[in-house]
C-alpha cells in the first residue's frame, strides 16, 4: 500500500500539440446559426465585429485537430498537464467498488479550467493587433482567467463583473485586478446599456445578460480596438478545454484503467466538453463504450427540462439564434450558489451530442451537491467549487450504485475548479441556511413561451 | 523552446520515507530547554501533559533519520510531491542570467506547507489514544492545516483563531470548519485565561499570545484528553517540514542544477527550515556551498534586530524558556499583513544555525514584499501569500545582483503557500492604502528590556 501511487503524472511534453474538434467527428453536423434580425444564416463576417478571424475560423472549422500554437504551449507549463488522482480516500468513506479517478484543474493559477481557453483567446486577439479585451463575469472564475491571460501577452482587460457577485465576492475582484484588470460593477453608468438599466433601477443587483450587453457595447464601439471574449458555450472554446480530456486519456492509460462513466458539471458546458470529447471520439471511432454524464444543477436545468429548439444566447436578444437545449433567455435561475452554473441555455457542441444520444443528463439539487462537496473535501482533502460539486455529486451517485449493485466501475470526474473563493457558500451550508431553490415545473413552462418564433 | 520543461515533477514513489533531523549533524547542539519556573532543564516529562510521547522524542532525537510512518505517507499522496519549477517568465521579467526555481509548498489542499506537520502530528496524537487536540491560529493556515489533519484520522480539533482575523478573514473560519473543527474567536469566554482577559478589556482584538494560552489551558486542563500542537517553532515540527528540500534535492538533479542560494521567508522558521536543513546537510558533509537565505518582515525582524538569548515563546510567560534570537516575548509586531511572521522569537534550530554562520539572516519591508509578489503574480500566474512573498522578495534581490555583476546565479525560493485567503491586503496594497509599519529603533531596545533574567 505505502508505495501505491494515488496520483498520475505526464511529463511537460505531454501537454497536448492539438486541440481536439469534434466538429469533424459529429454524426450530424452542428444546427446552422442564424442572424438575430434576418434569421439568415449568419458567416464569418458577422462575428468579426466582436471576435479575431483565427477564432472565428476556429468556430466553424471542420479539422479533427487544430495545432496549439507555441506561446500558448508555454503558458500551459506554468500549471500543465494538470494531475489525475484516484480518490483512493473517497473510495473508502463510500465503501463502494468503483474505482473513482479526478482530474484537477483547480491548480491552475486562476483556480479552475477556464484559462485553458482565456489564454489563447488572448493570443489570437494580440495576434491579431488587438489593444483589450471586454467581458463578464459572474461567479469571477471567467474574469479571473482572462485578466490573467490578458497581462499574459500585455492586453489590456475589462471586466463587467455583475454587481451582487461583485459585492459578495471582493477577492474576487481583488484577485482579478491583481493582474491588472479593470473591474466594473455591473449595471455601470459607463456603457450606454447599464445607464439603460440604471434608469430604470438604480439599485439593480445585476445580471450576466446585462453584463455580457455592457462588455459587448464596449467592444463593438471601439472600432476595433477592443474586442470581446466568452468564457464557454462556443465553439472554439469547448474545443480548447479538449487538452483536459487529451491529458486524462494518458493518464488513465498510466493507472491502467479506461473509464466506465465520466461525470462532469455543465453550465455553458465548456469543462464538460473539455474532459469528455476526446473520450467521445473513441466512443464513435473505437466502439470503447464509456458513459458520458453531465451533471446539472436542478434550479437550472438545460438539458433536462429545456427544449431543444432556437433561441438567444443572452437575455436581451443580441446575441445570434442557436439551436440549443434552452430554458428561455428569459428565465432567471434562483440565485442558487453555484455561478458558473446559472445559465438558460446549453453550448450547441453539448446539445447536438445529448440529441444524439451521445451523452446523458442529470440534474442535481443544490443541497446534495454541498453534500457531496464535503464528503469530497474530508476524504481528499480539496474543497471544490460548488460548481465543480456537481460532477462529484453525480460522480458519488454512480460509486453508490456500483455498490448496490456489486460492480466495479471506473469513474472519472472533472474537478474544474477550488472552491476558496466561494466559502461564504460553504457557511450558509454549514449553518444550515441554503435550501435547493428549485421552480415549480410552471416557471420553467412559463419561460419556454418567451421563445423566439423561428 | 516548445518543449522545454519548466516543472519537475517526482512520481510518489519517492515521496520521502525518512524525516531529516539536523540536530545529529549540528557543529554544536541546541542549547538547553529551561523549565519556566525553575530555570532548570527539562526534561521529557514535563512536556507529556502537552504532547504525545512520540513527539516529545522526536523532539529531543539525536537520530539523522525518523522514519515517516506509512499512515503519514499514505495523507502525503494527497498532494506530496509538489512540483517544482523553473521561473522562466519571472526571469525574463528582471532581465537576469540568474535561474530561479521554486518549490509550491500551495498546492496542498490546506494551501500552505503547513499540512506537512499537521499530519504527523496528528498521527502520533492519534496512536497515543488522545481524542483531540487544540491550538491557536493567526493568519489560518495552521488552524486550516491542522483541521484537516485531524479530519484525516478522526481527532476532534479545537482551533482559537485571534480575534481580529476571526473577524477579518472569515472565508478562513469557513474553511476551518469545513473540515468538522470547532473555531473560537480568541479571547473567547470558554477559558480562565479568554475570561481574564476579556473582563479587563471586553473589546480585546486578540493575539496570538492570548490564543495560546487559552488552546494550551484547554489542552493542559482536560485529563488527558486532548493534546496541543503548535504549527513552528519546535524541533519535530521542523523537521517534519524536511519532506520540502529532500524532494527539492531530487528535483533540482533533474532540472540539472545546483542551487547557488536558497530563499525563504522566516516566521516560526519551519517553511525555511524545511526546504533548507537537506541542502545544509550537503553543506556539511559533502563541501558544497549554497548560501542559505532567511527573510523576515522588516517590522518583526528577530533575526537581525533582535538578541540571542533565553526568552519565552508566548507573551504571557508561561512556556518553557529557549535560546533564540528574540525582540522580547513582549514584544506586539504592527498590524502587517504576514500575520504568519507575526512573532518575537524564532525556532531554536534557526537561530543556532544563524548564530553558527551557517545561514544569513534579511529583514524586508512590506511594500518590497508585496512589490515583489505582483510582479511574481504577474510572470508565473500564482498569488503568493503575503508571507511566502517575503522569499520572493529576497530572491528578487538575489535575482538583481546576479544581473547586476553579469553571473548565473541559480537561486531555489520556497513558495510556501497561496494568497487566496489574503486578497484583501492585495486590495490595500492596489489602493495604495499599505505602509511599511516600521518600528523606531528604540521600540525594539525597550522591548528587550523585558527579556527574563536567565
Amino acid at each position: 500500500m505505502s508505495d501505491e501511487t494515488v496520483r498520475f503524472d505526464l511529463p511537460q511534453t505531454d501537454i497536448p500539440h492539438q486541440w481536439y474538434n469534434i466538429q469533424a467527428d459529429l454524426p450530424r453536423p452542428l444546427p446552422t446559426v442564424l442572424h438575430p434580425g434576418t434569421h439568415q444564416p449568419i458567416g464569418p463576417d458577422d462575428l468579426a465585429p466582436l471576435f479575431p478571424m483565427d477564432l472565428i475560423m476556429q468556430e466553424v472549422s471542420q479539422d479533427r485537430y487544430i495545432d496549439i500554437p507555441d506561446e500558448v504551449r508555454e503558458i500551459y507549463k506554468l500549471w500543465r498537464p494538470t494531475p489525475l488522482l484516484r480518490a483512493r480516500r473517497l473510495e473508502k468513506a463510500l465503501d463502494t467498488p468503483a474505482h473513482i479517478y479526478y482530474k484537477y484543474e483547480g491548480i491552475s493559477p486562476s483556480g479552475s479550467h477556464k484559462l485553458n481557453t482565456a489564454v489563447p483567446q488572448a493570443y489570437y486577439n494580440k495576434k491579431a493587433g488587438v489593444q483589450g479585451l471586454t467581458t463578464e463575469t459572474g461567479a469571477g472564475q471567467w474574469g479571473t482567467a482572462l485578466s490573467q491571460a490578458c497581462n499574459f501577452f500585455g492586453l489590456e482587460c475589462f471586466v463587467y463583473m455583475v454587481k451582487v457577485s461583485y459585492q459578495q465576492k471582493p477577492y474576487r475582484a481583488a484577485m482579478i485586478r491583481t493582474f491588472g484588470a479593470q473591474v466594473t460593477a455591473s449595471p455601470s453608468d459607463t456603457t450606454h446599456a447599464g445607464r439603460g438599466i440604471l434608469a430604470q433601477d438604480p439599485n439593480s443587483p445585476g445580471s450576466l445578460g446585462i453584463a455580457i450587453s455592457e462588455a459587448v457595447e464596449v467592444a463593438a464601439t471601439s472600432g476595433g480596438k477592443y474586442k470581446y471574449a466568452l468564457g464557454s458555450v462556443l465553439n472554439h472554446v469547448l474545443t480548447h478545454q479538449t487538452v483536459i480530456g487529451e491529458e486524462a486519456l494518458k493518464q488513465m492509460d498510466l493507472a491502467g484503467e479506461y473509464p466506465d462513466v465520466i461525470v462532469a458539471p455543465t453550465g455553458g458546458g465548456s469543462n464538460f466538453a473539455g474532459i469528455s470529447l476526446p473520450f467521445i471520439r473513441h466512443n464513435l471511432k473505437d466502439g470503447k463504450r464509456t458513459r458520458i454524464l453531465a451533471v446539472e444543477p436542478a434550479a437550472c436545468p438545460s438539458l433536462t427540462k429545456g427544449v431543444y429548439a432556437y433561441d438567444f444566447g443572452d437575455t436581451s436578444g443580441m446575441t445570434p439564434l442557436v439551436k440549443m437545449h434552452t430554458l428561455g433567455h428569459t428565465f432567471v435561475p434562483p440565485p442558487f450558489h453555484a455561478g458558473g452554473l446559472r445559465y438558460h441555455g446549453m453550448a450547441s457542441i453539448v446539445c447536438e451530442l445529448y440529441d444524439q444520444g451521445l451523452i446523458e443528463a442529470q440534474a442535481i439539487p443544490q443541497l446534495e451537491t454541498f453534500a457531496a462537496a464535503l464528503t469530497f473535501a474530508k476524504a481528499e482533502g480539496i474543497v471544490p467549487a460548488p460548481e465543480a460539486a456537481h460532477g462529484i455529486a453525480g460522480a458519488i451517485r454512480e460509486a453508490l450504485a456500483a455498490k448496490e449493485s456489486g460492480e466495479k466501475r471506473v469513474i472519472l470526474i472533472n474537478l474544474c475548479g477550488h472552491g476558496h473563493f466561494d466559502m461564504s457558500a460553504y457557511t450558509a451550508y454549514l449553518d444550515g441556511n441554503l435550501n435547493d431553490l428549485e421552480y415549480p415545473d410552471e416557471v420553467f413552462q412559463e419561460a419556454l413561451t418567451h421563445l423566439p418564433q423561428i
